[in-house]
């Protein structure tokens, strides 16, 4: 689980209102997200469906971005990484992107990345989830803040190449990409990876 | 389960002793290249493991590398596939490799390529043949063809295009291009994969 606030432990059986504030946010998030999509699920209808005010969204998540995200199990903060890649040069956007990825990805090893992967390709919900979180949160905002047209084909295609990425370096573990250090994978990706972005295509 | 041969169906209980061959071929060879990787695997272990003669396999499969694909569950002909995308000009070998391959993907709405990617996404098996299929069998050999330097390192990057083409394609199914013509998807790809291939790293 996502959990971008630091928690101390506490006695059994004794949880502080608030932890279940989140757990109910997270719950009523995934089915909401699910049934109607990242534009369709609106912050007052999670809250409603988990009985608790819709202010607690800003409080736990600082947003829906943060909601979704959490929800979804990836360790990122949406906020930070989307500042990370688009301070500077829109030439240099790609190298961001995959610096960032790259370094949030092999902090463990990839082993949070692998598991959210293998989740995608196995549940519905899950492959519904990653649409969404690729199609508009990641890609559909880096590139409309970059892309000289077809937006939506250039974050699909931004997709399948940090997909394959994903897939290659952590689940398939294909050599020499598994075991590359982060330079070599940038150097040779970040120019594909940008002709997507801003090339033409 | 991938089948080139006609077969007629047959009374329940009485299996010509050739299907009994070929599963018990089939069921050794994914034991033998998961233990082994392609390399490892040898035709006369496999054919042992199965107890039948090691012509069997040229037989049921015309060799090594048709039992490695039937063992992985591909519905393609693996030495078709590769004299299709080898054939011609060297610089417009991925728009080969994209062409061929959608055409086999697309010919069933993506629906045997998802299940075989949900299987190398959830199982260590699955992901262990797929490296071996797309390091060795495939890119391998096209890589080897055509790159100019780092076969290795082009082999893998060329995997993480076509991975992700055929998750976000298939699995994720995100728009536009899951339900973009080849055509387009052809144009707005083959000039990375062609990179991968044969460009400047």
């Amino acid at each position: 689980m996502a959990d971008n606030r630091r928690s101390q432990p506490h006695p059994r059986g004794r949880r502080p209102a608030g932890e279940n504030t989140r757990a109910a946010l997270l719950a009523a998030a995934r089915v909401e997200f699910t049934e109607r999509g990242f534009d369709g699920a609106t912050v007052r209808a999670i809250a409603q469906r988990a009985g608790v005010d819709a202010a607690m969204v800003n409080h736990w998540f600082g947003g829906k971005d943060g909601l979704f995200v959490a929800a979804l199990d990836i360790p990122v903060d949406p906020t930070e990484i989307l500042s990370r890649i688009l301070d500077g040069d829109p030439e240099q956007t790609a190298e961001r992107i995959l610096r960032t990825f790259l370094s949030v990805w092999d902090a463990n090893g990839g082993g949070a990345l692998a598991a959210l992967v293998r989740s995608v390709a196995s549940h519905e919900q899950a492959a519904r989830m990653m649409r969404e979180f690729l199609g508009r949160v990641i890609f559909g905002r880096i590139v409309t803040a970059v892309a000289p047209d077809q937006p939506k084909l250039r974050a699909a295609l931004c997709g399948t190449q940090m997909v394959g990425l994903a897939m290659v370096r952590y689940v398939i573990r294909l050599e020499p990409l598994a075991s590359a250090d982060p330079h070599t994978v940038v150097a040779a990706i970040a120019p594909n990876l940008q002709r997507y972005l801003t090339g033409v295509l």
